[in-house]
């Protein structure tokens, strides 16, 4: 029965009983985690004869090259090839990082505030306000990397189509606004696939800074937990064809491919966006790690084979998330006061509970052993107004662990929601 | 005989001669290459069973941390307590970066300008004027990261027992003076060991920044060619003693112990400093590559097995440092216009030649098809007022190819004399 619609004694009652529940399980001394994205054992189990695949020292070399030594700048022929066939781009507009996509993204950044990037007047940190468009609920690490250099950081709504075009195209009128965070397939954490329309409009964007950068981070880019691989345009060449060549940086990684944190990373944008960034990346490295892009290239081989690979890992993250739909279904769909998003891949299911309630729903869970992303993480500055979303990363506990994790979850939701209604 | 007290007609004479010989080399269309400390494919051979040494998944675990998933943002605790018992600091003291050391120098220069260190009054960008001491000979990917974020580099000369002390203590005294640039053992390029009263000096500096920066590249700790591995002192103990905890950063890597830019770096300092960049360092990584930490763990094990290593390459390298010493003392030592050094470790010989020669002796070498790290290169902003120091980089080339080379080059530092000799 719907809390909304429940008398104040149904709700003392229900409060009771949702109690008793509560301390029966801070009774069991409960030690489980569904904060962050992070692969389960499981998963990583499936993947490990990678550590298998390359032993032998006549395998390292390729297009001429001793993987062995210094040099190739930008990666790889072999893996500069593998990411163009993954993301859809030309190899040249690729350029492999270490074994982090954030840490691309925080130097594409860190190098525009500076020195600038390619079209700009001047370096970001000369800028009086830089201005940074952060669709939320969106990646907390994505607004920090901002925030860290001193951006002001706008809040711009999510839909059901990926973030509101009307609100990005009217801010992105102000010469100040230099960027926007972008997760376009299976958003953090909504789950969202862009839609084309919203695709097309980023592309086509007219923005008044002559370096606003979409910083367009395809995390998700062939994670599909349920159901078959999902395609998805080519950004770089769609604002090649809208006269804006310069204005997107793509990223990926291996890291829920292979081994999180042990994986190769890609930046990609168009030839002169890459040009200009290899000159000044020149200055930190001589070159990144190229035994494991040839380790991850032998292993991986093609777009074809790593969505083979993705099946494995939909084999053991489709079922968690299957846990999650399920508890969620049979707890609080009949409560009314929360709705959550059904994804099909990625790492999130994204919940708004009763407004005002979710920071002490997740003070509850921690109370109870269960730690969660905290509340208003997902929105910029760590601080959501409405006090709703909640982002739940089911991916690394086991699945009975999993089940008990969201009971509690469910509990300390209707706690916090029943203690707002009889106040 | 020395060409300082010839007779013009046998300098002409001794001039047609090594024209003789250069035109003889030219005519071979050579490709040679002493340009860059890479080690040559020989060396690499002699390291490459580490490819094999982790292939077991089983193996992934290690003080109850799976190396496969995300997190220890500092590094896997065997991996410091490896790097700790290497340069004699403690686990506590180090950070563990990714394939290159040169990054983590970039990223602590990076952090200074556009955030401070920790006794920072303020960000190094908000400064007037940031001054950086460069002891020259030096590295010049060293001085290209203080240059890239626009400091203006100052040079301290070198001396056999390393960078002119009274000089750099004299420096120091200009708050403007941020930081120094020291390679303490094997110098890049003099090959010098700095003395236990250069240390000492360093560790008691008083400078007037209250964030002077020592940024120590021991690069080269572990690397004898010659004989037995020679102790160093662990500058951040030396550092706390006087009074000094938080005033050196410590780098070094695995990139000439196993694969260049495929190995381990590490950063060490006071543990203070070590707390302040690794919340620096969250916001732009989860973890570095810790599979490879834990696969270099387990080949390198520990420093004692560190140098059995070190000495497989020295029998590699050991004879073509050999090769450089033998030629030069054939070839140029009885002409009397330029002395070198002799080092036991490191990848440079430092040569100066006839002031004023040292441009075109290397024009020279690239018509004859020798490529040479360019002149000028040890210099701030890559230009040496004197025109005379040359490095010598010998390791790449196999030994037949190397005498070649050096033959090729002491031709044209010759003619480069003569030529000068003669106007």
């Amino acid at each position: 029965m719907s809390y909304i619609t429940m008398t104040k004694e149904q709700l003392q009652k229900e409060y009771a009983l949702q109690t008793a529940r509560f301390d029966a399980c801070k009774a069991q001394n409960l030690k489980l985690n569904m904060a962050r994205g992070k692969p389960g054992a499981d998963q990583l189990d499936l993947i490990s004869d990678m550590l298998g695949c390359f032993v032998d020292p006549k395998e390292c070399f390729t297009d001429g090259i001793d993987a062995r030594n210094y040099g190739e700048l930008a990666g790889l022929p072999v893996a500069r090839a593998y990411w163009a066939d993954v993301l859809g781009c030309k190899p040249a507009q690729t350029f492999l990082g270490g074994s982090s996509s954030l840490t691309l993204m925080h130097d594409v950044i860190a190098k525009a505030f500076s020195h600038g990037l390619l079209h700009s007047e001047r370096p970001w940190c000369k800028e009086e306000t830089v201005k940074f468009l952060c669709p939320s609920p969106g990646y907390d690490r994505h607004f920090r990397i901002t925030e860290f250099f001193g951006a002001e950081l706008i809040t711009v709504p999510m839909t059901a189509t990926g973030p509101n075009m009307d609100v990005v195209e009217e801010l992105v009128k102000d010469p100040q606004v230099k960027g926007i965070w972008c997760v376009p397939k299976y958003s953090n954490p909504d789950g969202i696939i862009y839609s084309d329309d919203t695709i097309r409009r980023f592309a086509n964007l007219k923005p008044a800074a002559p370096d606003f950068t979409i910083m367009w981070d395809n995390a998700y880019c062939v994670h599909e937990f349920d159901g078959e691989f999902v395609p998805f345009a080519d950004i770089i060449s769609l604002c090649e064809e809208a006269g804006n060549p310069d204005m997107v940086f793509e990223f990926a990684s291996t890291s829920k491919i292979t081994f999180p944190g042990a994986g190769i990373s890609v930046m990609a944008s168009s030839e002169a966006n890459i040009a200009y960034l290899t000159k000044m990346f020149g200055v930190q490295m001589i070159s990144h790690d190229k035994i494991n892009q040839l380790r991850h290239v032998k292993y991986l081989k093609n777009k074809t084979h790593t969505l083979e690979i993705m099946k494995k890992h939909a084999s053991v993250l489709g079922p968690k998330f299957r846990v999650v739909a399920t508890v969620l279904d049979k707890e609080i769909a009949p409560c009314g006061f929360a709705s959550w998003n059904a994804p099909k891949g990625g790492y999130f299911v994204s919940l708004n509970t009763m407004e005002g309630t979710a920071t002490r729903a997740l003070a509850l869970c921690e109370e109870a052993g269960v730690v969660m992303t905290p509340a208003g993480a997902t929105f910029p500055y760590g601080k959501e107004p409405a006090d709703s979303n909640i982002r739940i990363a089911p991916s690394l506990p086991p699945v009975a662990e999993l089940e008990k994790a969201m009971e509690v979850f469910c509990i300390c939701l209707k706690i916090a929601a029943l203690e707002k209604l009889l106040k």
